[in-house]
């Protein structure tokens, strides 16, 4: 009998409809002999309708009682999801955060899980007792609440599965795995059967949606097998594991974009020692996240400075700017806020040259003009017009041959 | 400087207007010295929309997880509540049940409080930080989340009031005290100045819906001042007291009434031993809360027994009847499902005979049947047709000279 981690979104549990839904397939695992910790989100929309309702309080709302506000909305599914399993005949009992206990840092909003008491759920598990946990909250050292913001859920769901050395942890949600690339691009994406925790860390952080890069990197660091799968159809969805190395790997696994981007560009910048940090500088005190960073410098001594930030960042940066351009004597300031990254991830690219050149081929057939490249290990990221999104897509979707299954693709669900 | 437990309820924090308001009155406490300890219930409607949504997920909600369900609308308030507080630059810190902690036992949806740690909230206050509390839930001996049932913030405002042995714990609410009478009835009642403990006590018994009877049992039993006023107006309220010997009182204090009453009568019941509890056992075992009890015997040693219960309750207790009714060979079993309760309440009914007669003898003037007595110390309740509830209110209140101020009354607010 084997232990499986479950998490369930928002959505998945957004309604008292889903929420029986949601117990009903639990019930279907417990039936098959596994035993089962179920990890939840809140209602889809309440963490929302919380966080609006804290900001009409107050301008600047304290963190420690956002978080107390906020973790309310799990507390609510955690009970109602409890209960829709014992109206089954499946003994369950429901968890906060503070009750697992899911100790954290101090830091609100933003915490990090650093341990997990798993004694209660192994007793429930040997009683038969399905545990239900709230996702996305925990508690500090001194007994505040705190929740782990963006993508909390699946993150206390891996550290579950983590401190508890499970089988397989599940994240069930609106989409029945990870794509080669967004279907409602591309009409022959394809699920992949397996992915890496580096690809998957990668297409996360260059704007799949699916996951949350944080849990990805805490599943890989843990090793916990994890599992992306629809909450509302069966289906095998897309396992994130470990490289193996005598797996032979596809040149690339996925295609990732994010669209939303904006770059600015420093021109004409005498090329100095500790440029660089007097641009950004400013930037990212603001505090304004920066993307990519490409920097070149022609025969005359002078460089051209490029970053992207967030598109709704652009006016701001614009701003802050200005005076630095002044300062440094730098020759123009501009920027174009219709930009979006498009982005190839595949371990593959490792061992296999050229990758670089097909994708690069592949846009220029197009006519489409790329504005800024970067690179790592695993990836290669070009910035286009954004109206030219779509077309990227689909063309290097189409020169990797990304809608075919790869023959190594042996395995059957 | 004195501590004062302020209780707001659900009206009194249902809108981010209201919390502000909330808000504005703490702090005008503050200023004048005095140090606060807020408690606070869920944003009005928010209890029912949660029990509704848990009621939609199981026909037989289990308690453990109704009480997780049900405690996240008071965490919403606090929050919120010492948002504003800050946001008014004075220092406040929301406390759940389990943090503070208010140990209970654990029967879940009416949990007994047992013991208060007022150690995190003496630390508060001696810091100039106002600690803002979540009524009506607590937790038991093994980390469970529990809830007190009906009346529960009023009884953990008490409970702190208690174990800090502070100088007043204040009910704030939507009306401006206690009344002589409902003044939605009774055109001259009159707002109380103070009433006694066992006063009110009755009254909260009888259907007066300022204060759940278990806060003032509370109360009076840890001599705690318990003062009820208005949330929204400035006023002195009313002061709710223990007994002073030398203080005269008035013969009556104030009416209270109970509509959605029913009387049982089963008639021609042979008056042999054990006959009430074979009539009155099916009912409290069903369970089936019973309020009134009387018994006539005639001399043809058949006696009628008749007693009250809630108007929802009148069907279902007919029902379980019918077959008493064959089984001790009685005579008829019938009921009246449009009745109303009237009692009057005052300490001084002690020292003074004639109040009942004064009572019957003024409802006799206006012509109102009485349908059953039930007396007590310090009360006096009819039963009459539910038409004639507010013209016996009214008469009784005039009888009584209850809308002009005692003579005692000396204090000025």
């Amino acid at each position: 009998m084997s232990i499986i981690v479950q998490k369930y979104g928002g959505t998945s549990v957004g309604s008292v409809e889903r929420i029986q839904a949601v117990a009903e397939r639990v019930s279907g695992y417990l039936d098959t002999g596994h035993q089962v910790v179920v990890v939840v989100s809140a209602m889809s929309g309440e963490t929302n309708r919380l966080d609006t309702l804290g900001r009409s309080v107050s301008g600047r709302p304290p963190a420690r009682e956002m978080d107390v506000l906020l973790s309310s909305g799990e507390q609510v599914t955690i009970a109602l999801v409890a209960m829709a399993l014992q109206e089954r005949g499946y003994p369950a009992k429901s968890y906060l955060g503070t009750q697992v206990c899911i100790r954290t840092d101090g830091n609100f909003g933003r915490a990090r899980i650093e341990d997990i008491d798993t004694e209660a759920l192994r007793t429930d598990l040997a009683a038969g007792v399905t545990p239900v946990v709230a996702g996305f909250q925990g508690v500090d050292a001194v007994g505040n609440v705190t929740t782990l913001g963006r993508g909390g859920s699946d993150t206390t769901a891996v550290a579950i599965a983590a401190a508890l050395g499970v089988y397989e942890c599940q994240i069930c949600t609106d989409v029945d795995g990870v794509y080669t690339a967004d279907p409602r691009i591309v009409d022959d994406a394809r699920r992949l059967d397996r992915i890496t925790f580096e690809e998957m860390l990668e297409l996360a952080s260059l704007g799949s949606k699916v996951l949350h890069p944080r849990s990805v990197e805490f599943a890989g660091k843990y090793k916990v097998p994890l599992r992306v799968l629809s909450s509302f159809e069966e289906g095998p969805g897309t396992l994130i594991t470990i490289e193996k190395d005598d797996m032979e790997q596809p040149i690339v696994s996925g295609i990732a974009y994010a669209r939303d981007e904006a770059k600015i560009t420093m021109s004409g910048v005498p090329d100095v020692p500790g440029i660089a940090s007097k641009i950004l500088g400013p930037v990212g005190r603001a505090p304004i996240e920066v993307d990519m960073i490409v920097q070149n410098t022609g025969a005359d001594g002078l460089t051209d400075f490029t970053f992207t930030v967030k598109r709704s960042d652009y006016d701001r940066t614009l701003e802050l700017l200005a005076p630095v351009r002044d300062a440094i004597g730098a020759r123009s300031l501009s920027g174009d806020n219709r930009i979006a990254k498009v982005s190839v991830v595949g371990v593959g690219m490792r061992s296999h040259a050229g990758v670089a050149t097909r994708m690069f081929d592949a846009l220029a057939a197009e006519n489409i003009n790329i504005l800024m490249i970067s690179t790592s290990e695993i990836k290669i990221s070009v910035v286009v017009a954004e109206r030219y999104l779509e077309l990227a897509v689909r063309c290097i979707h189409s020169e990797f041959d990304l809608g075919k299954e790869p023959l190594r693709e042996v395995e059957t669900a």
